[in-house]
């Protein structure tokens, strides 16, 4: 029977969306227990937060080299097995170099390191031990994507002719357009973010896309990138030819200026028997194109979809994930009202809804039963 | 600074879709621990399946009577605090009655109870108590369902005028055409389901959101059910004309024999300037119809929605919320290469991926930066 | 080989959409001749749009009856061999009955009559006639309800056991709530209009449509309509509920205050292996349902549709009919200029933009022959 | 009083899907006659297509020079106006350009030449005249794309600063994968078709509808494109960077072997303020997208649009221009029967559809006014 694995973070405090992200999937298959963390590299912040999310504060260190200097000193039983690594890109390294070395399991945010170069020596270090390291590309996690996978790889389309991946967002158009703004945005700033913004942020996700879908490597690229302003040194925007091996070409398109994109992930892989697309903004449908036969949407949970996909899906057809938020947004209400805080009508339905709908249930069977007529609600 | 408030769990125990949902939602948000269950009515499997998520068994009790005798024992600030009924139906009415009447808080699954009568008893007892009382119709908790509410409250639409609402699955199909299946379905048995199959089970979902999003009370209906065959005592489709006070009127469409619909629940409202239209199947959709202006599309998590629908939405705009699925995803790979079991290829992106993406990047902005020239990856 | 076929016209002047609408179908397949009209009630009116046509003003006549005796005094083979009726319903008995009577082949719009004594009346004529008499429910010449209908005949879906139908419409919306003018509106006006309103203009179009794709009868109605007003004799919306002999139902909802809707007719028919939906404003697509087979698409011109279906599709997949509109629009702007009359930047390409064209057609292969370097367009 | 323009036709017989197309658009608007035509290059299949057509037959020409010879001794008040060119590529310009040298306007089918340099030499013809050229762009034809247009001038959207234009076809996959079928199909026949095929063929669609609705010019290219077989001369696949004077940079992405993809061409226009965005295949939705707003849909016929896209809106919003189409199979139906040509049910509704639906609607508000209760049909 398996226990709980111990799970240690750096960094995703306070109200980071990756922070929320992280913890949430954590929990959702009762496989991690958050044990340790340094949530803000200044310590009462971190301390704070942990009581705001009630963790015990014994394991809340000041920075990532004493949480692994502490841990080790407890033994192996109840020392954090893995860490997730979800602080500002140019952390990663020296945080990951380290917990390797010292047989820490990691769980690390993208872009992996800020340079290639750095990237390797990590590669080194693992290759030489017994350690997980996992890169969250969040999207490959999505059931349908792992369907996509799953079918180019058992044939479905034939052999691959021609890729189309888009990764637009238009979040910092309000940005770049201002010079004052543009200069203070970490993103836009080299010391902090690496060599480039909008390929770095956004492209790296559509290429890996391509990847894990198609099970093909990129060959080489050819990139046109656009800065828009001459005191911008970061790539807001670009389009990326791709080759691969064999004839197959394709394009990445990434924006960070696409006026109104909110996500906008999007792949299309033909093939020379058919083609599959998927959108990351209406994740849970898949669409299978052939030459001659009607179009055909694969949706999660149904049996006909692949094993990878099906073990991804927790839900029955037809129910969004989004319906574990919306679950948890009732659940949100009802504590408020369980502790006295404050809250509003509408926030989580009451018994009085739950009468309601018995009346309803009644009063309907019996219009029917009485010969169609019309029934008063009490 | 708040503790989590301390939840038990009546059923949804093994692989029950409410019990993950359940437990999923409750965790999401850090308020609430598990500490006490009753997850079956067979207490073994009660005790294995506490051991498999990882939670203390000395508060696995063999029955909800137990559990309330024994938590009652306990010191008020290690008691549980709320408990969640997630059994068949005609165990709601005992369980809930008890639990008031021993001073826990419920969160309770619809419907309600299985009579109107039943309900009733229920809402007497919880009006003489400070206790709080949830019914979860989970569709209340989408962040779009709520902005709709808010904008119908708030005038957006005028006054309403018409509304239709409509719940259609088809999983019942396949089995009410088959004369041994359709005799051994709980849901079709009037003892196990109370009076209605379609109406009581996702009927009254639709009606739920109409009250929900509307404001407005039903006043009465007239229902034409659909049972299909003689031997079938339970309605499986029907449609139920609605009247509110003044001269709104309105249908609910309901059917378990809508062949091929997974979980097709959605709702228009048309008032006097405008209307609303909202479907579950893509849920972080909301559509505003007005007499000459352009259809507007309303998503989550952007500052023109009101504070109601802001407060449940804890990702940025384009983020479907199965982003946290597809996230638990890559960290149930992960936590299966930690403890050394099987996995597969594509169950989460390794070291490897996250080298690749530095080399992308790095060779996209050379490929710029020396004139838009090819540049082969490693 | 067939000559084109005598039509005459009996209403539809002006910038009367029905007119154009019969007009451009009549011309589409190279099948008929407009040869005589009566356009308008005014024969001024009637000679000066007919000129505006350039149409041959000698058979415009003053009245249908003098149409109907001056082509009797022509030899057969020019006589007018069939009308169609555009007028005001009220017209539709009086010279569809006269039409008949003196061997006319009558094309007329819906609703037939304004009363069922009339109908039938109509239908004893036809009876005992050789003609050919057509009503111009327009959506059943889609190319996709047609496919319906071949697929359910086919028994794709099995057995019928539910169907939805609907129609909304909003343009009543600001009428109905202006007092002045909700009785200045002849729609709402039972000496022009009939008895029904939103039922006899478009509720009765859905109830055709149900017809037309099933191939069953509906036996028997039960309905819910609303006036809003009391001083508004007409029915501007309801909901009707609808039995078929065998335990199938349904519902027709149909509303003209359905605000900001435009013309959302829309149909699902289910049945016990599968279901068929499609809706007017998306025309082009099929939607077959199945309890566990991905969805599928159906769209016109493909060799898996029915013979039916592709006997009224002229174009190529993926190019929906609008092209014809578009084109046509060309035209529209080239004959402009062709007369010397004003026109605007955008209503045609020019000898410019077919240069433009050419230019960048060669220089993408140059650019491309020459190792993908970047290319200047004159 | 207008009398309508005298059009000749050179190409575009028998089923030719461009000959169908211009000759509905060329009616549409009553704009136009069709006096003349060289429908075929073999004159037997041009008299027999002209009867079929119900086509006088003495202005069926042997070729283009006759055409022109003959009509030149016609009185200028009888001869043809203006000529459409709907023959392969490479006869475009030697017909455009005698045609223009006697005095003819002409329309057009895109690409106008096989070379810059024939396109250049009509040009210079064009300037030295009095005459209309139209090229058929028929894409810029839509009420959407008109409005695209105008909004963009109007500045909508700002300063454009990124677009994306596609074009994706599967039609070529079947043929490029089989070796006797690509050396065989004209498409793929230097000599035939020009340099490019893809480019050529569709990718020249997407650059005129970039340069028509932006109002801006491509000022240079970068292109890769894919021939995927070694003995395929042609390209049939490519994507072209593009540039913009100004900061202004795109992507235009073409392709014949998009497997599955029908008509896809789609174009997004991203500017500092907004952007808009549509879809050929579903023509009659702009997407205008800003920062923070929300996504706001507009459709034809609305009196928010712009006049250019209104004059080219026949039909009231919600119609779908298919209707014309749908309207024209019921009159090809109802011409069948007059003629006594076999038909089947289901091409045209008749009398008993007509009866029907007045006893739908007489039942219906029967139904309602005594009570709601169920009404037998008769």
């Amino acid at each position: 029977m398996p226990k709980k694995i111990r799970l240690g973070i750096l960094g995703g405090g306070g109200d980071s969306l990756i922070g929320i992200l992280h913890r949430v999937a954590s929990q959702i298959n009762d496989n991690y227990e958050i044990v340790g963390a340094v949530f803000n590299q200044n310590h009462d912040k971190s301390i704070k937060f942990a009581k705001e999310i009630d963790l015990p504060t014994n394991r809340i260190y000041k920075d990532y080299n004493t949480l692994i200097e502490e841990e080790l000193k407890l033994p192996k039983e109840e020392r954090i097995q893995v860490c997730s690594i979800l602080t500002p890109n140019f952390l990663h390294f020296p945080m990951a170099k380290k917990l390797l070395e010292n047989g820490f399991h990691v769980i690390c945010e993208k872009p992996l390191t800020t340079t290639y170069d750095e990237a390797k020596i990590l590669q080194n270090i693992l290759d030489n031990s017994n350690l997980v390291f996992a890169v969250t590309h969040t999207y490959t996690g999505y059931p349908m994507t792992r369907q996509m996978r799953e079918m180019i790889k058992s044939g479905t389309i034939g052999k691959v002719q021609k890729v189309d991946a888009q990764y637009y967002q238009g979040w910092i158009n309000p940005i770049i357009h201002d010079k004052s703004k543009r200069s203070s945005t970490w993103r836009l700033d080299p010391e902090k973010a690496g060599i480039s913004c909008c390929m770095g942020d956004i492209g790296v996700h559509a290429f890996n896309m391509i990847e894990f879908t198609t099970g093909l490597q990129i060959k080489s690229v050819l990139a046109d990138l656009n800065y828009l302003y001459e005191d911008n040194a970061m790539d807001i925007d670009g389009t990326v030819l791709i080759r691969f091996n064999s004839n197959a070409k394709g394009v990445i398109r990434s924006s960070q200026i696409a006026t109104g994109e909110e996500n906008g992930l999007s792949i299309a892989v033909y093939g020379d028997k058919g083609a599959l697309k998927w959108e990351q903004e209406n994740p849970n449908f898949l669409y299978l194109l052939t030459d001659n036969k009607p179009l055909q949407v694969y949706k999660p949970g149904h049996a006909y979809n692949s094993k990878l996909s099906l073990d991804g899906t927790k839900l029955p057809p037809g129910h969004p994930e989004g319906i574990f938020d919306a679950m948890a947004n009732i659940y949100l209400g009802a504590a408020k009202a369980i502790r006295n805080e404050k809250y509003n009508s509408g926030e989580f339905p009451t018994m009085n809804d739950g009468v309601r709908g018995l009346n309803f249930i009644e009063s309907t069977v019996h219009s029917h039963k009485q010969g169609n007529t019309w029934v008063n609600l009490k």
